[in-house]
């Protein structure tokens, strides 16, 4: 049973720590998020289970014995002046599941594993999916050394909560892990668009982050005609408008430029440096996507006689996730009344280290109304108690 | 006689006051400009000028008795890291033009005052040409409290030089002066394409300058489909196109978008905010310039459903200098060898609050490879002497 008083109670608990206002600041590796997995921990051990904190400070609340489990749960941090909902409650999600499965008496036919994973977010040190990708085996080398603005890294801070400080000790093999089912909020308004409280996720998006930078001719703006320009805005005001366009093109593609720099920055000074972020997502295609907007920033440079550079920062490859498990998904939620439909996950997840590590995954996403990473998420109680109801018959069907 | 030497000797003795390598740092109303001015004062007070100060720190040195004036200079401040040449060479040569008629020891027919306005340039306080506009009464209202970053107001720095803080107190009469003549180097690159030394203006373009700020939505970049967005910068680089394609089309208008920023600036996130510089400039048509620009401001902004808002932050009318000056300036630089020429000023100069009071003016242009307000502005030597001789023929004409 989903007790909706206990779910309010210990999102409200939770939300306590780091949290002032509706805004929830609870960086992964910080203090709040270690005492966010106190709590929680305290409240697992109490119902029985084996609780242990790995290498990555991934927190792990075992029920049952051997055998691959199934394995359920989201993250406990934030961003930065976040909300309450983004990943916590899928952690809170998977305790109810949990409790409802164990309330039945029944014997487990396979063990459970909740899981609360450490710094999903990457707010701090720039490494988004840290916990997941360290128990999957997924670090990038030397990720360890990667530091934060006062110059602390990942493993001075394993350290300071206690751990050796390296992350891939915490290296677990996926055969150990029958499943993994996620719960999240959606981080975008289609669920709230089309009316449904619940949807299951069919695959989350290939990424690809670059650096883009012109370089062309600072000049006097008064004094410098049109037609003897090398004016980088000018060249960077067609590639955002580029990306825009091909973006829209594209079957599911979404393209954005989030930062733009000019140099030397002066009202009445062509620019002649410029350097902008491109962010291309795609569940299908996505290499067409990145090479369609590539060749078009270096056509649209060549055309202005700028020079540019692109830096890749990050591309990380489509995941489509578990077909059965997202069917059996897709029952559990029209079990509770909502005709749901598969959705494209357009932000990443520690979901993908899992499916990409070979064990069946599959993700639930509850509706939000006021998006994600800000303190206007929200998810209601109503629709928070039918996702752990969800996920609690998928729980079942696959455990017990 | 334009004495070479000496041009050159006063060029690096008066680079020596702020410089460092090739740059200049000597701002307006600061103790370099101070010094620049002693220096100056010095060598006219000693081929028998009568020197003075204003209440705004320009420099003025009289030579003969009564009647209107032929006026002739420019100014001794630079930006911040600026070079040699700009305002400087001005100065320099109405010192040459002044000594070549002296040498002539003919009766003058008119007197003749050399002036070094102050703060022309405006990088401290935010006020360019602030020194002409003083003496010519063109002062915006409430000026002399404008202050720099660190608090001191215009009229605090006319104080610590000595002055009692009022700078409409410098203001003369423009039937004091029978014309102005100022000498620049040319800010942008045409006489140096041309392979011509000199040139003589014939118009200073009109300037706009305002903030536009657009409003839109942050949204997920991964989360939020295309059609979903209120992307500011994708509006923003529309509008950067569409300045431009009009300024490309008007028949002698520049338009620059020099400064951009985005809200809240990170890779996945769509801008919400989007803040930008229009600076438009014309000779002809100005008006017409700016309001295609602003039309398209807002019909991009409510195609896109974003809120925009313009801040007009400045709006100076297009000036024609003197036709009948320009023609003797054409002639003085047709006397030396060099076939003007008319340009357009596309940067303000002094020479406007003079023509605008009704002092008949006129410019010469003075070749400068590497532009301007930077160390690598450069005028040769040979340049400059052909341009003093060029003055010092028009103040003849004028004068003696």
């Amino acid at each position: 049973m989903i007790d909706r008083g206990r779910l309010e109670r210990h999102i409200a608990e939770l939300s306590a720590i780091g949290g002032k206002g509706a805004a929830v600041t609870r960086l992964g590796l910080s203090r709040e998020e270690q005492r966010a997995r106190t709590l929680v921990g305290g409240w697992l051990a109490a119902r029985g289970a084996r609780v242990r904190r790995d290498p990555a400070a991934n927190l792990f609340a075992r029920f049952g014995s051997e055998g691959p489990a199934v394995l359920l749960g989201s993250h406990l941090d934030s961003v930065p002046e976040g909300g309450r909902f983004d990943g916590a409650l899928g952690v809170l999600s998977a305790i109810e599941a949990v409790e409802s499965l164990l309330d039945l008496q029944a014997p487990l036919r396979r063990p459970i594993e909740v899981v609360a994973w450490a710094d999903e977010e990457g707010a701090r040190f720039g490494v988004g999916l840290f916990g997941s990708a360290a128990a999957f085996g997924r670090l990038a080398p030397g990720v360890a050394e990667r530091t934060d603005r006062d110059g602390v890294s990942i493993a001075d801070a394993l350290r300071s909560l206690g751990e050796v400080g390296d992350p891939a000790l915490a290296r677990r093999e996926p055969k150990e892990f029958a499943a993994y089912l996620e719960l999240h909020i959606e981080q975008g308004p289609r669920l709230a668009d089309a009316g449904r409280a619940l949807g299951v996720v069919s695959d989350i998006v290939g990424i690809y982050h670059a650096r883009v930078t012109l370089r062309g001719r600072a000049d006097h703006a008064g004094a410098t005609i049109m037609s003897a320009r090398a004016d980088t805005l000018a060249g960077a005001a067609e590639m955002v408008l580029a990306v825009e366009r091909i973006a829209r093109a594209h079957p599911d593609g979404v393209g954005t430029v989030g930062e733009i720099a000019v140099r030397p920055g002066a009202k009445n000074v062509v620019p002649g440096e410029c350097v902008f972020s491109i962010d291309l997502r795609a569940a299908r295609a996505h290499e067409d996507l990145v090479r369609w907007v590539l060749a078009e920033v270096e056509r649209i440079a060549h055309t202005r006689g700028l020079q540019s550079s692109v830096d890749e920062l990050a591309r990380v490859e489509v995941t489509p996730l578990d077909r059965g498990i997202a069917l059996l998904l897709r029952r559990a939620v029209k079990d509770v009344g909502v005709d749901a439909e598969l959705l494209v996950s357009g932000a990443g997840h520690d979901a993908q280290n899992a499916q990409l590590s070979g064990v069946p995954t599959g993700m639930i996403f509850v509706r939000s109304s006021g998006g994600s990473h800000t303190p206007r998420e929200f998810a209601s109680l109503d629709d928070a108690a039918l996702g752990a109801r969800a996920l609690a018959i998928a729980l079942r069907e696959l455990a017990a």
